[in-house]
């Protein structure tokens, strides 16, 4: 992986009054110091580091392209651990257009995603799970997902598999220890001894990786699907969980054009709705591709929410549900809506469908409110809840690829034990769980392929 | 306008992997230091200005809400003239929301739109139309409204002004000299001289004011309206005159998503295309509605390119025209599509139609990219073209008031001149001139109302 060029993009998001413009790599402040006029003929390459000029960027004399800040890093006291060059410029399209073509002119490559990150990985800045949590930071939008993306940047998260890596290193010397002397007859002391370790370290990577489905619901929030015929009061129903939650979002000017519309918080976990616009229950082929791609994205909800009117049948809301197929894995919650035009036949009616369908039923009404937060309180329950005693929380499924595998390989090395196999089978097995647990933090050998997916993820300008 | 308190705001746009946080007023340095940890403890109120700081942004010991990056100004060296902080954080929504409601709770306010560019105005650091030209450079997405802007905003565009300024008070100094010896019949000599003056100031507003007809196309492009029947052609031309222009579209990445979609760029001028997807010719009134909407947006176009076919009749072609209703300042083009499949019908077909229409008539194949050349050129026509020998393009549309006020003013004192009318009629219609001339920098006296309806156009952050 060739990282000796030097690369450039716009760090900054859309629109807004200013832009960044990220530089990094051997020549990024020569390459910068042929576009950039400072004030009082202030040159880049004559600066520190952590020093901030004013100027133009203008390559030819009298021809601005725009009035800048730019801020000079040097390696190895920058992001990358590379020089850096920073250039604050006016948001607009052009500006940016135009930097990023007399940057390119100039020598420095466009940047991939993720690339100044993986450069930081690369010239040791941060170990791999905390370049994989830079990405994660960004992307968070809730409290919950922040603090683990943070924690995890900011190495508390490499620390705990660095502990159990230097655990499992003492595991493997005892075990290089019992080979070295296996002719002596010393093993049956160290057996229980070993025996012990395992269980101890089997039952830390056994909670680290359990502790992925809740650090997943955290960092992903739970998708869920309104489902219903028409007319039912799927969309009044989101709007009236879209409203409980939205007085408790900030309303600074400049913060919410930024927030995703139909995801609602409850206590810290975000449940993101799917817009399912378009069900119906008909055997009308006309309609069938439209259909078809609201079933497709149905697949991906993690809870349904079935909604029903409370003056239908037992009958024809059993048809109903049968003539939808969902996967096994998604928790269905069946909603009989408009319960206070029937309050009389409403709780019969409900009684009935538990029998018939086994789901779960709530009488709600969207309209005025009632039930509502019962649904709420129930979506909560499905979250699961925050692993007892766990310091770390897993959330990233690579990681926790990773952690199965080494489960795998230490409950393998638990069973030789008791076998009675010979100690270079277990040695192996120790092995295979360094490994996958060294695969985490980078610590043990990483493939191109592994670092290109991981950084691919990334967007551009990090 | 109180403008003693500190204020805040997100400056970069949505997304990204940066954000910038700015911060200004009195209180800025104090306030960031609440928030700010910096590494090996410092603190932002022992730093010069134009200082670069590393550290976390951790309200409370050990809850760190970002690594940051901060940069110091100290008042007036600074965008606003005031002391201002410049806080760089992750892209993530929930750290930007995070970040204001901390220093809105330290004791800045949020910003309004435009809130930091009219304090560099009120505190001097700017004149008015140096502070349009932020707003107008952060829009441009075209090499022209870049230019414009930038050399408005650089001072270039207000030194005509200050001249033409200049040149006004030398001739209301003539006037209050021949006021004060009026008695003493000088006038008539002098007479001559203030006229030729006069005729001077009112060419050079003159044709300032009709800079603006070119520089509005400039600015804003020129909006085109495609109409027609549906399955004529119009997505397949429309796709032809993007691909047309694609071509010369920068392809650097991470650039590429902030370019405008439907807009094509002729020698420089932008035709931005807007979507009449929908417009029918029917009597049915069942989708009245939407092609209402889509009527609407048709009479904001200045070009409109009605699309039909070359094997339909002329009677149709015209019975179709006349049963869209346009605004006389619109220009039409009649496109005869698919010309390509009747190459023999087509040229009398095209004859006809000019003459009964009287229209412009333009024989293509979006298909086949026929005559394609011949339309773009055509539009490029219509754009009018730079005026010639004008140095300065006025842009804003507060400026070409202004310009059209002081214009009516002079020709008012030169017709007063010309009916021998009394020297202080024309010092009165002169300081009218001198008023309007002067609100384009903010010379003259500027209500808040003015200043309140410049900066809410503008963009929170700038």
């Amino acid at each position: 992986m060739q990282h000796n060029h030097t690369i450039a993009a716009v760090a900054t998001g859309e629109g807004g009054a200013i832009s960044v413009i990220r530089v990094s790599g051997p020549e990024a402040i020569p390459i910068c110091d042929k576009l950039f006029l400072g004030v009082n003929g202030r040159e880049l390459h004559t600066q520190e580091g952590y020093t901030l000029l004013y100027g133009t960027i203008e390559p030819v004399e009298g021809e601005v392209v725009d009035d800048v800040l730019v801020s000079i890093f040097r390696c190895p006291f920058s992001f990358t651990g590379e020089d850096m060059v920073e250039i604050s410029c006016h948001g607009s399209t052009y500006i940016k257009q135009e930097l990023m073509r007399l940057l390119n002119e100039a020598g420095a490559k466009p940047a991939g995603p993720g690339e100044f990150t993986l450069r930081a990985f690369l010239n040791g800045k941060m170990d791999l799970a905390q370049a994989e949590a830079v990405a994660d930071l960004i992307a968070s939008d809730s409290r919950g997902a922040h603090d683990l993306a943070m924690n995890q940047m900011r190495g508390g998260y490499s620390d705990e598999f660095r502990t159990l890596r230097g655990q499992l290193l003492d595991l493997a010397a005892l075990l290089e220890l019992e080979l070295d002397f296996s002719e002596e007859d010393v093993e049956f002391a160290d057996r229980l001894k070993i025996g012990e370790l395992m269980d101890q370290l089997s039952a830390r990577i056994g909670r680290l990786k359990e502790s992925y489905a809740w650090g997943n619901v955290i960092k992903n929030g739970i998708p869920v699907a309104i489902v219903g015929s028409p007319n039912v009061g799927k969309s009044t129903l989101l709007n009236a969980l879209l409203k409980e939650d939205k007085a408790m979002v900030s309303d600074i000017p400049g913060t919410t054009r930024d927030v995703i519309e139909d995801v609602i918080n409850i206590r810290g976990v975000q449940f993101r709705f799917i817009d399912t616009a378009g069900i119906r229950y008909t055997d009308d082929t006309l309609e069938a591709m439209g259909i078809e791609r609201t079933r497709k994205r149905m697949t991906t909800a993690s809870v349904i929410l079935f909604v029903a009117e409370a003056t239908e049948t037992v009958q024809e809301i059993d048809s109903k549900l049968k003539s939808i197929d969902w996967q096994p894995r998604q928790h269905t919650i069946l909603l009989l809506n408009k319960a206070d035009k029937s309050p009389g036949s409403t709780e019969a009616l409900k009684k009935a469908l538990e029998e018939t369908t086994g789901l779960p039923v709530i009488a709600i009404s969207a309209r005025t409110g009632e039930n509502l937060e019962e649904l709420t309180a129930y979506l909560y329950t499905l979250a699961g809840s925050a692993p007892e005693g766990a310091d770390v929380i897993v959330t990233n499924a690579r990681h926790f690829e990773a952690l199965s595998e080494a489960y795998r390989a230490i409950e393998q090395a638990k069973t030789a034990l008791e076998n009675q196999l010979s100690g270079d089978l277990l040695a192996e097995d120790i092995r295979h769980v360094l490994h996958h647990v060294g695969t985490i933090t980078g610590d043990a050998p990483t493939t191109e392929d592994v670092l290109g997916a991981i950084f691919s993820r990334f967007c551009i300008g990090k």
